[in-house]
C-alpha cells in the first residue's frame, strides 16, 4: 500500500494539573484528529507533570518512536512551567529575547489596555534554536524545532490557542514537509445488536476485507460503531473501495444500521421523520424524560417533536393519559397491556403520528421476583398498528435509563422503516 | 508530613480509537482523580494503539517507573484487543479457561436472554497468573497481576464498567497493599455565582487557611466545586481542621452552597423535598425534558416527584396545560406571564407542591431582536407564591438546554429554603 514511509507523531501534554486530575486533556484527543485526517499516524500519546526528569526522559522516549513530537502546556510565566527551559537543555542551547516576540507580547496587552510585568516579558525569551511561532490569541508563543532530524512543535495547553497554533501553522508546516499517505475513514454506526453478535453475523466478510482496508469495532451503549480505514494514494479510490465493501455487508446488518459517521441515533430519526414529514409524541415513566431530552437536543427538532408527558405514577397514568384503572390493576404499570394504551393515548393526545412508551423498573429498589429491576417494557404506537416489546436490563438505575432510550428510538427508527418484523 | 515511601502509579490506556481521535479516552482522566484522593501519586499516562510492539513496550516503560500500572481497553472478544494475550506473554504464562469466569459470561447472558457465543467464551480464558476480578456489569473481566515486584490490572474500556471494577476492588486492594499518606478531602458544592465573584468574596479566607490545608476551584457548568484538601498524619485532626476553616467560610456563601463531596444538585433537591415532605411536577418547553431526567436519576426520586408535561408548541401549552391562548398571542411563549401560568398550572395538574417551568430559546435558530437565541425563563409556584426569573444565556443549545437545567433547579432549591430574596 505505501510507496512512502509512514510519518508518525506524538502527542506530549505536560502538567501535574493533567495527572491530578484536575483538568481532563482535551487537547491530545484534538491533535488526533487532527493529525489522523492529514495521514499522520499517532503512535503514542503522553502525559507528564511538571517534573524535570519526566520531561526529560518523555522528550527521550519520544524522540526514539516518532517523526513529529507535538507538546502542550507547560508554557506559563510561572516557575512551575517548566517546558521553555528543559526544551534548550534538551537542545542545548540558550534562552535569548527574542524582539519580535516582545513587541507581540506588548502589542497583546495594549490592546487589552493593561501593562506589560516582567513575567510577560519573559515570555518573549526563548531558546535560540527554536522558530519562534506567533501566538495571536495568547501571551505564550509557540516554539518549532527542527532538531536531530525530527520536528517538534511546543504550544499553550489553553485549547483555542494550541488550536489556532495547529491550525495556522503546525498542520500547514508538517503537510509541507511531509509526503502523506491518503486515508479514508468511514464509520457504520449500528444499534441493536451486540459487539460479539455482529462480529459473528459479519466475520467472513471482515475476513475478506481488502489489505488495505482496516476494520475496528467501537462499542457504546447499545450501539456497535464499525470504523473502516483505507490507506492508499488516490483519495477517490479509497472512498470508492470502501463504498464496495460497505455495499457488501449492508445487506447483512441492513436493520442495525442507522446511520454514518457523526450521525447520532436521535439526529438519524429526526432526519427520518422530517423526510416522511411525520411528528412524535412520548410517554416516559422509568426513562423521567431522557429520550425526550435526547430528541429535543437536535437543532430543528420543534419540527417532529410534538411533546411528551412522564406519568410517573399510576394516577397519572390513569388520570392525565387516560390508561384504564382496571388494566393498571390487573396487570400493573410495568405490563404490555400498560405500555401498549401509554403508546396509543399519547399519540391522541398530541395528535402525533407515532406514540413512544417506556414503562419500567430502573432500580435499585422497587423490583421483586416475577418483575425484578430491569425489566422494562416499551411500545410504539402508528397509523392502525402498536408494537411493544420486553427489555431485561441491568440492576443499575442510569444505564436502565440510558438502555432503556436506546431501545425505544430503535424501536421507533425500525417503526418507521416498516422493518419491525 | 511525609514518613512514607511515595507510591507511584502510571495509567495506561489502550486503543487504536484513541490514537486516531475516535474516542475521548474519560478513563484515564478518571482514574487520575480516583487515586489523588487515595495519595497514589501517578507519574505518567499513556495511550497506545493495538500493536504488539508499542503495548509491550508501554508494559516495559511503565514497569520501570511505577508501582502500580492500571490499563483499560483492548479486551474485547474482536480480533484487534491485544491486552490478553500480551499480558501472557509478557508475563510468560498461559492463557486457560477459568470455570468461574464462564459461569460469570453465561449468566450475564442468560439474565438478558441471550445465547453465548464463541467469541464470549473466549472472554473466560484468561492468563494463569493473573487474578480473576469478575465484571458483574460487562463480559470482559478484570485481570490482576502481582509481578516483578509491581502491581497491575487491566480493565474493559467501557467507563462503567472500569468505575465498578475501581470502586469495588482496586482502590480497596491498594489501600490494603500500600502505606499511604492520610489525605483528607472535602469539597464545597456551590451553585448560582460564578468562579470569579466567588473567589472575590472568600479571596481573604483563602489567604488565612493554614499550610496544610489546600484549596483548588473546580468549576462547571453554571457551578462552582471548592475542593479542600488537608495532608497530614492524624485523619481525625485533618477532618477536624477542615471542617473548622469550612465553619468559616459558610456565612460568607451559605446560600450558594447546595451540598457537599459527592452530592450533586438533583440528590440535594431529593434530600430536601424528602425532609419536607414535598412533592415537585415540571412543565418544560426549551429544556425538553432534561430536567426530569436529572431529578429522576436519582434512586428514590418516585417519593418526591410527581411527573412532567413537556409541551413543545403553543398549541399543547394551550390545550394541555390551560395557558390562556390571549397570555400567548400577546406576550408569547418566552415570557414572565406565560412561565407563571405554566408554573402554577402545572402544580395544579398533577397535584404537586412545588410546580417548576421552563421556556426559552434554546437555538441556534429561532431568536430575533427582542428575544435572541439564549433567552429563557423559569419560574417556581408554591404555596400562595410563584417566583419567576429571566436568564440570558449563549448561542449554544446545548449548554442553553444545560445551564436551564441548573438554573431551574436553583430555583426550586431556593423556593424550598425560602431564601428567594
Amino acid at each position: 500500500m505505501t510507496n512512502y514511509k509512514e510519518i508518525t507523531a506524538e502527542i506530549l501534554a505536560i502538567g501535574d494539573e493533567l495527572l491530578y486530575g484536575q483538568i481532563i486533556d482535551t487537547n491530545s484527543h484534538w491533535i488526533s484528529q487532527e493529525l489522523d485526517k492529514i495521514g499522520v499516524r499517532v503512535v503514542r500519546r503522553t502525559t507528564v507533570g511538571d517534573n524535570r526528569d519526566s520531561m526529560m526522559a518523555a522528550f527521550e522516549d519520544a524522540e526514539k518512536r516518532a517523526d513529529i513530537i507535538l507538546m502542550t502546556g507547560g508554557l506559563g510565566p510561572t516557575n512551575d512551567d517548566l517546558t521553555k527551559p528543559l526544551l534548550a537543555e534538551y537542545f542545548n542551547c540558550s534562552i535569548e529575547l527574542v524582539p519580535e516576540a516582545l513587541e507581540a507580547v506588548r502589542t497583546f496587552f495594549e490592546k487589552r489596555g493593561r501593562e506589560l510585568t516582567e513575567l510577560n516579558r519573559l515570555q518573549a525569551h526563548l531558546p535560540t534554536k527554536c522558530t519562534y511561532v506567533p501566538n495571536e490569541v495568547g501571551t505564550a508563543p509557540g516554539m518549532w524545532f527542527e532538531e536531530n532530524g525530527k520536528v517538534w512543535m511546543s504550544m499553550p495547553g489553553v485549547p483555542h490557542e494550541m488550536k489556532k497554533l495547529m491550525n495556522d501553522f503546525v498542520i500547514p508546516k508538517i503537510k509541507s514537509l511531509y509526503p502523506l499517505p491518503i486515508i479514508y475513514h468511514k464509520v457504520i454506526k449500528t444499534v441493536g445488536i451486540g459487539e460479539s453478535w455482529l462480529a459473528d453475523v459479519i466475520k467472513d466478510w471482515e475476513k475478506n476485507l481488502p489489505e488495505h482496508i482496516k476494520l475496528a469495532y467501537l462499542p457504546s451503549l447499545g450501539q456497535v460503531r464499525l470504523r473502516l480505514t483505507a490507506f492508499g494514494d488516490d483519495y477517490d479510490e479509497l472512498q470508492a473501495d470502501v463504498e464496495t465493501v460497505i455495499d457488501q455487508v449492508k445487506p447483512l446488518i441492513d436493520k442495525y444500521i442507522y446511520g454514518y459517521n457523526h450521525e447520532s441515533l436521535e439526529e438519524s430519526i429526526g432526519r427520518l421523520l422530517k423526510q416522511a414529514n411525520k411528528k412524535v409524541a412520548l410517554a416516559e415513566s422509568c426513562s423521567g424524560g431522557y429520550i425526550s431530552h435526547l430528541i429535543t437536543s437536535i437543532p430543528g427538532s420543534s419540527k417532529y417533536f410534538q411533546g411528551t408527558l412522564v406519568p410517573y405514577h399510576n394516577q397519572f397514568k390513569n388520570e392525565i393519559l387516560d390508561v384504564e384503572a382496571e388494566i393498571l390493576k390487573k396487570h400493573g404499570a410495568v405490563s404490555e397491556e400498560t405500555i401498549i394504551q401509554m403508546a396509543e393515548n399519547i399519540r391522541t393526545m398530541f395528535g402525533a403520528d407515532y406514540g413512544l412508551a417506556s414503562s419500567g423498573i430502573a432500580g435499585p429498589d422497587g423490583g421483586w421476583k416475577e418483575k425484578p429491576v430491569g425489566t422494562v417494557w416499551i411500545a410504539c404506537a402508528y397509523e392502525g398498528k402498536t408494537v411493544s416489546k420486553k427489555l431485561q436490563l441491568t440492576h443499575d438505575r442510569m444505564l436502565n435509563i440510558q438502555l432503556t432510550a436506546v431501545a425505544a428510538l430503535n424501536l421507533l427508527r425500525l417503526c418507521i422503516l416498516g422493518k419491525t418484523e
